[in-house]
């Protein structure tokens, strides 16, 4: 059996990841996200009603047409975790396939409401819910695992395709937390077992290769929330706080660190809701009882009044906005759009980096300013990384040993990156290491 | 006579300059300009139709209600060039003095046309146009004096306000370009002369204090730029430059380069005109005689699309638009808003740098995604400062031997940069050299 | 009694810290320290053996000649923490002044050593000890006190001098941390009851007054080290760390984590001994009982020689080297000067930031290069800072509510960046806020 | 005939380049060069003392030992040009090959002084110097020619190796400067010709193909130069001005200029005498004929010590040193280990840009304190660039029309930047565009 990677999406930019591994006749799809960035530089676009192909046109997502290049069947299409850069073409894409979509049980519960909120296809495509540790078979021949792992978004997990040739392991995203905050560790003994048994190709993410070290764990972004948070038990002023809306792990640390300060948690915004009440009725987590959510903008404003009335200080709103997003909560407090006033003192926190592009600078930077002419105090960057370091990456390849090794997650500026370190870890370019460009295909065997 | 200065705006940012200087009873104004970049944080604001109070609320001028803190009489509102971070809040702020306007002829034609605009007050302050080199007594105890000096506007003056207590040199802004390209070198006579008559306290810009050297020669500008635009004979494609449209000799090596490679040189957009026409008009400047100029924007677009029709080898259109500002020429061109289409291997040729602030390198780096998805090619940089260097300064301080000196044109992180150079030259923080902040007074003698 | 500020050194530049306080004829110093990178230029220079005003004109430690100015008797010379450019220069320059040197106990440790190493000057000043909490009495009109604060240093105080027009506070370096590893948080108490009883002046250092937010806990940095140090229980590679010698906190959990994974700590270095065994001896710190410390070069390389025999596994190094300085252990380990051979998969790990200089850069390129070319791997940055950022000074100005402020702590560049949160808290520049340079005196009562 | 390239060294890092083409059993090495930044971090190592092993392990020269990978017969040593980053190695590594040594003339010239100086390795190869524009024959099969281009030393060669399969460019390095200062604009007509006939394989250069537009014609460095000489004619104080020796068209517009403002230049340092006496012996510059040239150490301190008792303002000493390299004339002049003594109002240009590496920061950093302590006023970057800027590329693939790229001179960090140009340009990584890695071979026919 001939084996081949095509790199549909993500190999020459930061986003819409799609990657097809074709096993004799049968193929097999990773992913399919979108690139946010692309996306905003057509503010006037409204996602939901726009046709695949000027999308492609506009690199929102992913090339796909790429794929006739494959002679084969597309027998599944494989989501890694619930990030947009993942999971957010599959209404755009999939239907274009007779093949079903097989994810981690939360991964799917927001692939279906994706799916529901489409206006521009129908999709059937049959949803398969797999939990960490499960084998399920493809076809006769292929197989495939999740294989748990840690990431900046719960039930995320390292995929791992069993062939007849040895497993192909699809590791895009991950950080090997031995200490987290929500969930349990990566399945190391897993993981080492796999490598035992024979790895023919690591697809690898390549983010943050080129940072010393291990990614810090979660537990120190934990501490660097609370540590802050708590300092201001006797000021009167607000405490406004603003995270991925998708990072429950974070979410839960700055709702329980209200609750200790004696503040109720109030997590607002659309997509706060979505990820954070879909994560609460698969009992993936628990917010402290005096958490409330709210989702709708009208039902948020009305919020914001009654908040404004009854003190500010008895809450602690957990907002989105991290970006300067435009229209997101935070932006619009910002912009004294919202009932909520700021006022000099009130204490404003991010709980998330700046992704690094020139688009969000200046919308952060926007925000930040009226912020700061309103009186609001400032703390950003209360965050660590959802993606491995450089000693991470050593250790993961150690316990797979695999015989190829693709870097994925970027563009070759990124990717390249990788390259040292391979080097150092006794592979060549071109030879077991490979850098791939949208469109590209390898053989491996 | 005490002598003591205001510094009004300027100082604790960058753009919106005002400075007072307080004579005895008598108070002269130097620039009243605005602040572009706050001015971008609220694209819904129309500056013609706003009120004095909320744009300096805004931040966009300067809060001159700190003038009430002088007891005297203001005699004159001197402006250096007519950049509008020099002059474009006149017209929201001179109402209230009852003085003339004095300025060189180009700034004062611009300052006419400025008020013109204007749709909230009225202005009836005399307006006073003098030439390098006149005096002109403002009162009995004091005159002035514009001194010809270099900047990428023409017309540029250093102000010199002649005191009983010796010279006050107002040098915002300026370069010491010993071989321009339209006009003359600086009055390096004046200069000396004044040094050795006394000068009490030298106001000068602080903007590349940190670069080391000499700020390159407009002719460096004028090479790069030819090099170019004459590197492409036999090239079909189109060649298009933006530049700033107030810099005429840029404009006018553009125009003649593009007439020396065969093609006709079209000034296009609002600014470009009223800038390029009326240096024309008043014979300071001369465009080949193929040159066309169009402001207007149904005028523009009639043009680009004649221009489609006759063939892009034709012409070269200079164009507004190099900090990829909304709504723009070259970014409506990026965004496929006008009739002009990029094609593959067409020229975008950028003659400027980019003006440092997240909200340019947004816009900047959007346009040029979009031009480069269409097959342009980008030449950026081919452009020199107008602004004084580490050892133009050095030269400047060394012919003036002013007593005092207070850096300007910048926030602290700004114009502190000039206490290193200050210190080499034998001044002293706080004793004969100044670092000031919006609203505060420095008394002198 | 009227009250002025002399800024002595530091103000310049980062490093050599002193600052004059004349209260009517009575003179008090604050802290006499050295600037290490100016150290660095001149390789060949033994501090020991130079003479003072040698080290003035090279810009190693302050020019204190300046003080000829003031005109008044120096009652004491105060000690903040026992830092280098806080202490270094007290053998070349205090016995010059007939006045005692007031420290903290382990301050003044550190200053006994120091004296008995110098080799040029005598130096019979008495050393006076004095803990948190106590008051003394310098003279009949001035007492001080040391406030307990944190900072990477143990013993660390922030210095309230009680004069009869308030109290002046000497605040160079402090952290506000809540929750440290070694000693107690700051005296909150204290310092809001002295801002209740009125502080004329604060004299503040400026460090991380640009980075938004609360400097970490180095609880954080704790659980950073912990974090990486657990993760290679069954690796039999070594593992090596490097820290500042004086962060005895910061050792101690290195040493703590060395002992949870079952290897011995070993400090090594003259420095790391001088620091460690004195905190020890004083009972301010204890160290797990496998914990062994060589200072000596040649101890060192014989117990090197034993570990390399007794395998590498059981010991973690803790060593000096972290900027890559020529000369200490790390760096000679980098070059093979010692009898412990790097080999592949041994970790070493850098508990420290890189000082920002061009120098240190270099050093530590060329140690890493030479580490990894020998295959270690690498880890950086498991630290936190010890000097406040925004928010810690905030708060601190908010407790003592002084009249004035001196921004001190570095050149203009650095102490300029206080200026923005001193607008903010309705400090003028040049009214009740002060940036200083190195000679120059400022009155305040 | 099968063709295939080898990537011997400068693939992994900037500097040692050496590449080598197998066509059949015949096999062709272009350049053998140092890596200097390796060099400096072993300061003791004499390299003409050094053996080549030794110095592959530290990285200083190609590791040659993959060659036995080709089966095949080297016929010919091609050298590009005459910087030591591709002959510095030569010999070390040429005498293990049986074969010819061929360059252009000057480059010959240089080669042979190194070989002559050259105190380990016996160097018996013949030298071949060919004319631009000259065919040899090194086979049957193959043959070659210089073809003329531009770069910053003079007679640097495009390499054209004619094949059955095609030409193969080596192209390392140049720039398209149509208006250069020294030589003749490179032979356009050539490479269209050569383009038209066929190109199998483009081996080229990426350093600044990240850099938009074009790059500036020396020219531009020559009014540089000569806009800041020419501003001090009444200045009594000393110009000094460092540059690259081997560019002996800056070397050239110097000591033009110093001839202008009536200084007599001093060519002073042993590199310079190398370069600049070769050049003029071989009639390929003509410097103003009041220039020395003195390059024996003594000799130089001699002339110093006379120009110093003439008086500085006679002379304008051209020195070593740009880069702040220890023993260099500049840095012992900043050291104060001349007799030439810097004093205030002197003036100190370097007409290089600093290369970028920590080692070089640090060492100018240094050189640079220095000089300001002394009162020398700096000029920096009075410089163009000698590589091909992206829109020359962009113009020199247009021209050759070249079935494969190879992009080379740099780790993958630099050489992945050709990427984006590749693909706008039509090719496709791992098709036909290849980045490669030290050891590497990668077949074309």
């Amino acid at each position: 059996m001939d084996i081949e990677i095509l790199a549909v999406g993500g190999y020459n930019e930061f986003g819409r990841n799609m990657t097809a591994v074709r096993c004799g006749k049968e193929i097999i799809i990773f992913d399919m996200g979108i690139r946010l960035d692309s996306l905003m530089m057509y503010p006037e676009i409204e996602m939901e009603n726009s046709h695949s192909l000027d999308l492609i046109q506009m690199g929102v997502i992913p090339d796909d047409t790429v794929m006739n290049q494959l002679e084969g069947t597309v027998k599944a299409v494989i989501l890694s975790h619930g990030h947009l850069d993942h999971i957010g073409a599959v209404p755009k894409l999939v239907h274009r396939y007779n093949a079903p979509i097989i994810g981690t049980p939360y991964t799917i519960e927001l692939v279906k409401q994706q799916i529901e909120g489409e206006k521009k296809f129908g999709v059937s495509n049959k949803l398969i819910s797999i939990k960490y540790g499960q084998r399920y078979n493809i076809s006769n021949t292929l197989s495939m695992e999740f294989i748990r792992t840690q990431h900046s978004i719960i039930d995320t997990a390292t995929v791992a395709l069993y062939t007849p040739k040895g497993a192909i392991i699809y590791a895009l995203d991950f950080k090997l937390d031995r200490n987290p905050v929500l969930g349990e560790p990566p399945d190391f003994a897993k993981f080492k077992k796999i490598g035992k048994e024979g790895v023919l190709c690591l697809i690898t993410e390549s983010t943050n290769v080129n940072r010393k070290g291990r990614c810090p764990s979660e537990q120190i972004a934990k501490n660097m929330v609370r540590d802050v948070m708590t300092s201001y038990e006797d000021d009167k002023n607000a405490i406004i706080v603003s995270t991925f809306a998708s990072h429950i792990a974070r979410v839960k640390t700055i709702a329980e660190c209200a609750h200790e300060i004696g503040r109720k948690p109030l997590l607002l915004g659309r997509s706060m809701e979505r990820f954070c009440v879909t994560a609460e009725q698969m009992k993936m987590v628990r917010f402290p009882d005096t958490t409330s959510v709210f989702g709708n903008r009208r039902v948020v404003e009305r919020t914001l009044r009654r908040l404004i009335k009854s003190g500010k200080e008895q809450y602690v709103p957990i907002v989105t906005g991290h970006q300067g997003e435009p229209g997101s909560i935070l932006t619009r407090i910002a912009q004294n759009d919202t009932p909520y006033k700021i006022e000099r003192g009130d204490k404003v926190m991010i709980s998330a980096q700046l992704i690094p592009n020139d688009m969000n600078r200046a919308q952060r930077y926007r925000m930040f300013t009226m912020l700061k002419s309103q009186g609001a105090r400032l703390f950003d960057e209360l965050h660590v990384s959802g993606h491995a370091y450089c000693e991470d990456h050593y250790e993961f390849v150690h316990m797979l040993n695999p015989q190829y090794i693709v870097s994925a997650h970027g563009g070759i500026d990124l990717t390249s990156e990788y390259l040292g370190l391979a080097t150092e870890l006794g592979y060549t370019l071109n030879k077991d290491f490979f850098l791939m460009a949208n469109g590209q295909r390898q053989k491996l065997a």
